[in-house]
């Protein structure tokens, strides 16, 4: 993509209202732009990047069983005053008439759906397990939204539900779900903590929280430092057909200590981990799962006729991830003063490539070469063709955090020679056309391309 | 994907509700379950075409040149104030208030969202041309939702928004346009014919629909059978960047005659046409593009600054796509009265693969054999491993509407071989699996294979 025919929205000024850094960021480089109080657009920068993310939880849903379908974001009242759910949701509901006069509202989750939609579909034992989820966009009016869309109004979320037959499989998979994440953020670059947590009105028995570490994270964190020093969560060789294999993982992972400031207490943190492991930090919550066995299914009557011919209701488990809240969480967890520092999985392009020259033969005879040998090796860039001067395109480049910078001054393309920076290290290389596209095709070792901005 | 794992909801009988044949076959199928008046689910066969469709629209719109971002659906109520539209928009507009006790809305279009974000962000002529796009559900209070999701209340539109330095360019945006959409709407396997149309409550000076032929389409249309027997569109090959080219190709394809009933008049007809050449129809209304000048630019103060220094409002156009009703449209163009006959390019698999003897050894293996041969080549398959007779199975394959059914008998098996059967024209092929995954990956010469459900 040429940044002559993008549309890029850069702002010179720090807008005042942006309380933390990922809201600042997020502003400044022209990912958001806000329509409302807790209600954002996402201008193309943000939106590749919101791509990215979504398709990396596709993926590891996928993998771990779970099918997609898509539910809408307005709901029927009725179906939430059978659940018992209507009356004491709160002023969060965003709650309105339509011209029938009939309750609607505007979906916060979706239990009561989803559990329509299989009360409806399944009646037969064969038919389990189930493990469906959407990405959508919920509302939830909060009052006073804040920090951009880490606490917006309009957000998007992945939510997915379970049904199964038992107790010992829906826990199944809970520990599936569980360990795809785990594998999910570990893909964006995110070290996840899964820590113990309460239900609260979703209900039920089991819950873990997934906080991703970071300075600014809005919960404190007392963990065993295992899980940053000693587990790379995003190689795990977990197969998802082998129950015993999933539970050891899980056992892993969940077992070592993670609690909230909610859940501390002092003397477990000291029984729990030796003092050399003893960490402490701030995070940040992207992700929530639930096993709440037959809340739902039995108030709403979503039974399963077994193969005795006995009827029981479902047993089920809902689990979350803040989809858009993650493009702020993992800036909040990768940045400096000067800008972003993408990981290469989520970054809106692999590389921006910079014309320090525009104008001259050689510069734009080279920088025109690499953009066309970039665009057909499958790496994403932005060609910054425009003709401000070499500062301001630096400058640009490391607020947006592009992983990678190719840039091609007047030395460098009398030689044919690209000097390519690495936004995260700071390591540059001087490199020929060929040898770059070689090497960054190797570095972004990335699981998949995207079509959609092809 | 196989159907043991997978979520699919056929129902035995017709529903009583359905009263036209894409909404019938939408739910048996299991495409759609209805959540609501003229709300639906999409459950995961339905959001596979959903997304397919999505994508070849966005594959169109970034060759012509046009950027993809991403508003909310909520809205308030001041924008539209701004522009004069809110007291006259009417009850379609489903308003409401959040807990501050503010106006807003669920946005049925986006024209004034758009030019706030525009205005906020472009100043001078060198960021121009811009056209903007978002794939995003829409909300229309319809009085009378019928016909399943071709007129449903929560619906998904493409809409993009085109702004424009002088008259001159905004025209060759509008043209660039029309030709992305007929080359999108053949993509899809449909004639998709451009009318002159009014351009009622969005406003503005020129305006096309784009209606695909259907015998069960809302309006009767008049047109020139050059349409339908001289054309190809997905073929032409126009270069955007080429302003004459795409002159030419728009003339040739909007100077054919085509109007729907609102504007026939017989005499027009007849001087325009030769009798030979004169065709009646009906049809489907899937797009709607418009070139509105100044309208809302002017009214909101989305002014650029010239070269000179003079300032003036940017030339504007809208450009509507319905995206779930396509889902709808393509099913009244493409049905018999077995069930639907997908055309290739958004089918939601290319393929089912019907065991007529599980649990048989010969069987179960040259199914496992050929489920991973076609998946390794990116042949899209539903592998029917259920326990059905096949009689059921046949017409399950039948009703969803799969390009291709490779079966698997007792005898073929025997020899290595699979029945091969094209859903369309219904001629079979028996063909070893090598020769079969051959044969389909020319047949399915498609532009790509979606990333989201590998």
């Amino acid at each position: 993509m040429r940044l002559s025919s993008y549309f890029l929205s850069v702002l010179k000024e720090t807008p005042a209202e942006a309380q933390i850094v990922s809201h600042r960021l997020m502003l400044r480089a022209g990912m958001v732009r806000q329509c409302g109080s807790g209600i954002y657009s996402w201008l193309p920068l943000g939106l590749r990047i919101l791509k990215k993310i979504e398709n990396i939880i596709r993926e590891e849903q996928n993998r771990a069983g779970a099918i997609e379908l898509l539910m809408p974001t307005v709901q029927n009242a009725d179906l939430w005053r059978e659940s018992g759910r209507y009356d004491g949701y709160g002023a969060e509901m965003l709650r309105f008439k339509d011209r029938h006069d009939r309750d609607m509202l505007y979906g916060p989750t979706n239990e009561e759906m989803i559990t329509d939609i299989f009360r409806k579909s399944v009646t037969s034992y064969r038919q389990l397990p189930l493990n469906l989820y959407h990405i959508q966009w919920k509302f939830r009016d909060e009052i006073r939204p804040r920090f951009g869309v880490m606490r917006g109004r309009e957000f998007l979320m992945k939510d997915g539900y379970s049904f199964d037959l038992s107790k010992e499989a829906a826990e199944l998979t809970y520990r599936k779900t569980a360990l795809a994440y785990l594998k999910t953020f570990a893909r964006m670059g995110l070290t996840a903590v899964p820590t113990k947590a309460d239900t609260g009105p979703i209900g039920g028995d089991m819950s873990h929280e997934f906080l991703i570490l970071a300075e600014t994270g809005e919960s404190a964190i007392y963990f065993d430092k295992s899980f940053t020093e000693d587990t790379d969560f995003s190689d795990f060789p977990v197969n998802y057909a082998d129950a015993e294999e999933v539970k050891k993982y899980y056992d892993k992972f969940t077992g070592m200590y993670a609690v909230t400031d909610e859940k501390y207490v002092e003397s477990e943190f000291h029984a729990a981990v030796p003092p050399k492991k003893r960490a402490q930090g701030r995070g940040i919550e992207v992700g929530h799962i639930f096993y709440f066995g037959t809340k739902y299914s039995a108030a709403m009557g979503a039974e399963i006729a077994l193969k005795d011919g006995s009827v029981i209701p479902a047993e089920m488990g809902s689990y979350g991830i803040g989809v858009s809240r993650l493009v702020a969480a993992i800036i909040e967890a990768n940045h400096d003063e000067k800008g972003v520092i993408w990981p290469k999985t989520v970054a809106p392009f692999h590389a921006v490539l910079m014309n320090l020259r525009p104008g001259a033969k050689e510069t734009d005879e080279l920088c025109e070469t690499l953009y066309a040998q970039f665009t057909a090796a499958g790496i994403e860039v932005l060609y910054d063709d425009s003709e401000e001067r070499p500062g301001a395109k630096f400058a640009r480049a490391e607020l947006i955090g592009f992983p990678y910078q190719a840039v091609i001054g007047p030395k460098g393309a009398e030689k044919k020679m690209i000097e390519l920076k690495n936004r995260k290290t700071g390591e540059t290389h001087e490199l020929s056309p060929e040898d770059c596209v070689t090497f960054l095709r190797k570095e972004l070792d990335i699981y998949h391309l995207p079509q959609a901005f092809s």
